[in-house]
């Protein structure tokens, strides 16, 4: 049993957090902080919690001073974990950052896209927090950067396409997500009649989320990445779909089965030979699905993924990273069926 | 550890059932029918389901002969029920009946709202499967007919103040669901052009949920209901919007302290005596959250009331009967936090 | 030809009646006013509008002062229009106010429900903008008070009945409505997750447009009106169902007759004898159909009448006594077929 | 005044086709069919047409043989159109099909993606009716082949670079469409819960829009087309997101410049050069709104456009055609706002 604590309990990914790791055997939730929510009951603030016998005494704090764990989930915005992550790090504690911060290896690229001065990476074993691709790191790593949404869903969907160099280096994302992945507050963007009846392409060819893909998907092949995401009105997943250029003359059947040699231990990847993965399959879980596989007359090679942005977008990959950390049974508080329908 | 089976698991209860008792501890699936998909796996049909261990040997069958278990869920028709359950009960099997056909202790209530000839109660304690109302029945019971889905969020909506006379005879409930519960098969009514966009009342006066909901508040004290079921562009949840009138002079904290006290001990019940309940705060599990207790200028008390369709109104419900009639845990397979957002 | 200017236009009630007098041939629209958008042209506040010739010339002012017009229409908030109403009156101008500033005879009801001090009622006619009902004091009034959405909905539902006095004075009014009527400010209440997949009911017993329904109902006969919104996860459109108890043993077929009696001359009421009105039926229009009357087994007759709330709701029917107003045809820039699906 | 029927006018396009005709000064509408809907009135079948005057004789018919007026609509499902046309054509009638049949010069083409065997082309001549392309054949046609949705919102995107030789060959269409676009009777893929809460890839690389969007494209230079359609949960629209990739060094403003010199006579194209385009922009409207315009590292250009695919991608088109083909004020009929939100 050990114990968490998590910084910025009051958005989505925070009452993520907090909705998984109520069935995790191995955890026990210590603080949770918020700067609006001080003192407040966490069903007060969460009230789909209610009835969570182990969360019965928590309370919100903002005394960050006080915090102590084993390990503590940063999930606070971009640009404000890097002004509370590194004296975590130096009392010893485990940390995962939900947080754009220490995705990048090279700052100079984070400075670039996040319009942020970075104040330096910390002094211990960092990971990029892709289980898929970096299990090993993961497991010995003091703070782990969890992926952004996006990359999640990108990367998962062509990495065998990448590492087999058999497509042309040029990759499109057109990726559509769920409102959630906007966060909590309120703003013009995520305003119902804004949302609704649309499909908002935003960010068209400048989200931040494009150098994360292309600098991972860098370490398996030459990838040249360009990705456009768009607002649906649904509330959770991201369903994007990898239009790639195949370079070898190789059939459906042949791709398929690099996928399934490619994740055949991942837990979380399932591969669809037959249907296409769809949004509600994977509705509160850590699945990513991958599908697709069609071959059009101009070898446009389709590949389709599906997440939940919040799970194993966020808070069900760093409970992933958790359970790798600790060597916890790698689904413990994870292993669900889709809310479908 | 039990076996069960589920005749008719192609539909949402069915899969439902089936999404649920994948993490039930004390339970393992035997067989499941069709008609349709006889001879298909379980994943084929039900592709959310994927990567469950439990179910990886689990096909369609539909020989009904063979079909033997500790306990059977009827997830049929009305009117199919109860062609096949006599015969189960005279083999001693234990049924959880998830249609209309049981629901009635007098049966020509059924037969003038549903328009089907009865063919005869079995020989055995039947109970009307409402947990909070019915408890020790249930634990008795070789049949337990399944509550309606409005009914269940009607029912435990006004319970308290029929039985306590504090209100009128006569009750208004206007509810909105989700189109799960219209079923799986597509219709004109489910066809997302007419839904989407549209808040559409049906069977306005002639629900036959209405004599349901009447004759089990009947048992509590004296009743008039009058029903309007509305189809909502939402997929899961029954929002109720229970219309009452006070004959006492009560003031709100009175009444949360009479919905308090008679749903001391119950874990699938949550009053909110401030917030307003939502349906995504029980969207995938088994609670019946009550809100509201408000009281207009003419004498009006509001109470609202929210379920999950699929589940605290039919197949979470269910299993919470099986977990009282096999003396499990009473939460076992079904204590989770709603998906919300 | 008259002109007319529109205080408030970059809100949805503005933006609506924008869209609506694009089309009328009677009316040049010479002002537009607002505090944050002043010096933008209006197509770009209003992208929708693009293409619209009578528009080009067309920006936001802010200088009050200047503004006249034949007609002013005042798209303002509560309690921001009795700050500017008295001067256009005195200047002789002629006033249709959106807001509710003006929509009770009696100020201390409004200041009830309101929270804010009147500053008291115009030195003019003032007509309480619903034509159905007002038509002679509209047309010879200087100041009409356009009717709240919900009022407009609820009150034409049951106007018959009343007159009629064939119902119980105890009316419950149920109605769900679009986020547009919440307006065009994000607000947790319109925040996309927080509608989507929910049915939120609001001030369940005390919402502001209860004592309006109740006092223009009570001009008709004695009633005793309580009133539940709900916000529903759509964007246009509002649905009432009206629950009431008939006092003679009338059938269905008569009380059809009493209502295509009562509304035999309006063109902007439809009457479904079969059909159960819908929302996309009437979206985009001035129409407010009515449907429904059914009756149960304890008396309840049900009335369901659809607007859409930005059109008959808001600006539609300002339209409309614009038109009675002037003389013009009561129908001129109004009559469109819903748009469906 | 011209007389027009409608073949097939109880679908989405023939509700639209009346629902446009409504306004039209110069048409009257004399028959429509139906096979399965013969005898009834107009309302009883479209009730949001009730009240429309000039339908209120207006009835179903099935008698193919009495049909006669100036212009026939055929609003019949693909390769019905084929048997029927020929006989209208040779009775000299003007025709605008809105099925598949006559869109493509080449019937081998049709075969091979309609999986039907082709009748053979009629004896007159035949335009592709895309007025921002065909206008002039439009005008001489006999008879006119309605463009498929899709092929309008992807043809109209990319034009102008296709014409002036500034991208490749490769362009890829991922296009997002509403429910209507698969029309009025309820399947599988229409059923609610699978909409909603989805984004659903379909006939990801073999949607037979594809060599349509191909062939037109080929008119104006070397294109080779990759087309992903996706079904969103909403009604109407589809938004296309076309990928291209630049060969010269243009920047954003050269290429808005280019956009606005080749559409710069089309009342129903809008460009937009800041915001990017909604689809409740253009809602019921004939409008196609172009935006993007945005270039990425890789040299990726990505146009937005926006359509209602009812309108724009069908009966608002065929009107736009029937105005050319006779003479009329292009608009007429259709030039209206867009119904946001």
């Amino acid at each position: 049993m050990i114990e968490v604590s998590i910084i910025g309990a009051t958005g989505y990914t925070g009452a993520e957090l907090l909705r998984l790791l109520s069935n995790h055997k191995e955890v026990e939730v210590k603080y949770i902080t918020s700067r609006k929510e001080e003192g407040k009951h966490v069903f007060k603030v969460h009230p789909h919690l209610k009835g969570i016998k182990k969360y019965e005494n928590l309370y919100f704090t903002n005394d960050l001073d006080k915090i102590d764990a084993d390990l503590i989930f940063t999930a606070t915005p971009h640009g404000a974990s890097m002004e509370i992550v590194p004296d975590f790090i130096e009392r010893g504690i485990k940390v995962i950052d939900l947080s754009g911060d220490y995705r990048f290896e090279d700052i100079s690229l984070y400075e670039k896209y996040y319009k942020i001065k970075h104040k330096g990476l910390v002094d211990a074993k960092i990971a990029y927090g892709l289980p898929e691709l970096h299990r090993k790191e993961i497991k010995e790593a003091q703070l782990v950067a969890n992926p952004g949404c996006f990359p999640t869903g990108c990367i998962l969907a062509v990495a065998p396409l990448v590492k087999e160099k058999i497509i042309e280096e040029r990759i499109i994302f057109d990726s559509k997500t769920g409102v959630s992945g906007a966060g909590i507050n309120p703003t013009e963007t995520t305003h119902f009649p804004n949302v609704n009846e649309n499909i908002n392409p935003y960010k068209i060819t400048t989200h931040r989320h494009t150098p994360e893909i292309e600098k991972e998907l860098k370490k398996l092949g030459n990838v040249k990445v360009s990705f456009t995401p768009h607002l649906a009105p649904i509330t959770r997943g991201i369903l994007t779909t990898a239009h790639t250029f195949l370079v070898e003359n190789l059939d459906r059947e042949g791709i398929i089965k690099i996928y399934e040699k490619f994740y055949k231990d991942e837990i979380f990847i399932r591969i669809f030979s037959e249907e296409i993965p769809k949004l509600t399959w994977v509705r509160g879980t850590n699945f990513c699905d991958i599908g697709g596989f069609e071959i059009d007359e101009h070898n446009r090679l389709v590949i389709i993924s599906a997440i939940d942005n919040l799970v194993k977008g966020a808070s069900g990959q760093a409970i992933q990273n958790m359970n790798i950390m600790f060597g916890f049974d790698e689904k413990e508080g994870l292993f669900n069926v889709g809310l479908h329908p």
